[in-house]
């Protein structure tokens, strides 16, 4: 996650960033668009983070978010 | 910031996601989105809040993201 380290945001910073990517019901696109990204092979990334996304995907669906 | 509370998401997935939102650049995107709806009235907040998101989306477009 080089991007996230490399801007350094503050706890505070990330909530509400966090906070808004919810509030405007972004979240679920936004990793949807991810997912899709890497299944049609447009980005590459490790098994792990598949995994992760998806099971974040259902929660957020499941929290309808 | 009840939604993000309410989610109850783990620190692993909020950096997923806040990861996810950051490489697809909509971080900037979404931020601007939030203070014009705050700025127009259609959103209510805090005065506290939308200084936060001002000087997020400063460092957001000083970092290029």
């Amino acid at each position: 996650m080089a991007t996230l380290t490399m801007l350094r945001l503050s706890e505070e910073e990330q909530a509400l960033l966090l906070d808004v990517m919810l509030q405007q019901r972004y979240a679920s696109e936004l990793v949807s668009s991810e997912i899709t990204d890497i299944e049609t092979g447009q980005k590459k990334c490790e098994e792990t983070r598949i995994k992760q996304l998806n099971n974040l995907l259902v929660r957020l669906h499941k929290a309808g978010v």
